[in-house]
């Protein structure tokens, strides 16, 4: 099956990995040639580390090359409501008839951005997390002429290709991965300006303690093992406790320089002079291996 | 070095195999002698399971005889303000001096506890993740009268046992870790409630995206690597958004009798009829293989 993978910055390369690692026929596109081959260069490097070849991808000299017999297109542009709508305008005009033209776009809404095309049936938000090919969850979510068709063939390629698609019933800002990182990162903040604990308190209490068991269940997953009688013990029991910690929580920061650089000194201190280069590809690398304890274990 | 746990509920008997884990000494007392019973039961078949085996715990027969040569008191009773205040006043009267009395109270305030006693400096909050026998984080903050060679002491002896001890400032309600995880709760419900995605799908987003760095950095060292110029530059060019999202998230939901069906209906479609029981069997023995994992391989 041939994939084309339009826009070649962070997310974009990392694409291109998940779909040749997956034998897709890969061909790749972006309107400045140095960020191609950049992403090109990139994923040799990352196709050599993980040892499991698959087909090389291509490098287009066109947008109409790299769409050429594509099934599905995974395009990571800008995030500009307009830019984006003259590039779904071009995909439209070029790519081959029920090809699928999913977008990786965190932030805007598929009925915005092609509502006035022919092929808005086959358009539909593909978000990912960074990076894709480290991080499995996809969150899809059609505009308002998405076909269920185009969701089905979405979800069932990115299954296919190894990513966990979620499906939401309709557009809201931050969808639900980045909503909910939202709320947690506001009480975290506001812990901090408060005075309560430092960086590093609260970032133990999550990776040493919540994150643990966020990485094997969600939040009601949490609950439904919390208590012996399963979910509706759980919440029945804590639901007023819930409730009143939940109108004590931290207000919105405004993030002044003077905020960010109170963070960064004491980010400075606790992650004591390692780069966030070595940082992330330790994260990046411990990420795969829960994932593998994950597929050898389950419940 | 002998350690007394008294209250042997979930809680207390996970920290009896913290503590002996740890070799040291540990004397078990419950008001209720069936639960001290059970909790040395379970503590026989959690010993022999893990094959690391450490001393045998004792069962007291009366408080002071647990209390007798204790050098650290670790409290996990009934959540009750005036049934903590009794308790403290008896723990108080009868250990040597000198013991530390480490309350496992999730939601009261050392001040509100001890203020009266004549051991009041002695007195501290140590609130484990249940159960601190696989969750290494504790979040201690002593009372107004708490010594700082107390909190110093509580934290050695902690880190010792081989937990992660972390440390606040000041009482707020739900310390920190209850009022990070209501502020996930809290937009998870919401996102539920108001149909953007069912039960299955916000999990999904956790537990196979957010969580899977969340078992790694909390929220500070994930924002440090999410920008190739740091933490400082993430906040600085995502501040911005995150604001704008922040303001936009859901509200304190009702826990109605409705909503917890709601949510107990959708919990039962996403376990596919397994049990809770056999889910936290899974989630504690992966916790563990999480955690060494990453004392395996640091950053």
């Amino acid at each position: 099956m041939r994939v084309a993978v339009v826009g070649c910055g962070v997310i974009g390369r990392s694409w291109i990995r998940v779909f040749t690692r997956a034998g897709h026929d890969v061909r790749v596109w972006d309107a400045n040639p140095a960020a191609q081959d950049a992403a090109l260069i990139w994923h040799e490097s990352e196709r050599l580390r993980a040892g499991t070849p698959g087909p090389m991808p291509q490098a287009a000299a066109s947008l109409g090359e790299a769409l050429d017999g594509a099934v599905y297109v995974q395009e990571s542009g800008p995030e500009v409501l307009e830019a984006k709508r003259a590039l779904y305008a071009a995909l439209d005009a070029a790519a081959p008839p029920g090809a699928i033209l999913a977008s990786s776009t965190s932030t805007l809404d598929m009925t915005a951005i092609a509502a006035a095309l022919p092929g808005a049936a086959r358009c539909i938000v593909a978000h990912p997390v960074n990076p894709p090919h480290v991080v499995p969850v996809v969150e899809v979510l059609g505009g308002a002429s998405t076909t269920p068709e185009t969701v089905e063939t979405t979800c069932t390629i990115l299954r296919q290709a190894g990513q966990v698609p979620v499906l939401l019933n309709r557009y809201v800002p931050g969808f639900l991965l980045n909503r909910m990182q939202a709320a947690l990162v506001r009480e975290a903040i506001s812990l901090v300006q408060s005075g309560v604990a430092d960086v590093e308190a609260v970032d133990a209490v999550i990776q040493q303690g919540l994150g643990l068991r966020w990485a094997l269940m969600g939040p009601f997953g949490v609950a439904n093992t919390n208590a012996d009688g399963g979910v509706r013990e759980y919440f029945t029991r804590y639901g007023g406790s819930f409730e009143w910690l939940m109108n004590e929580l931290g207000e919105t920061p405004m993030f002044t320089p003077e905020l960010i650089e109170e963070i960064g000194r004491q980010v400075d201190a606790m992650v004591g002079g390692t780069s966030h280069e070595v940082l992330r590809a330790w994260r990046d690398r411990m990420v795969e291996r829960i994932t593998t304890l994950k597929e050898q274990d389950t419940p």
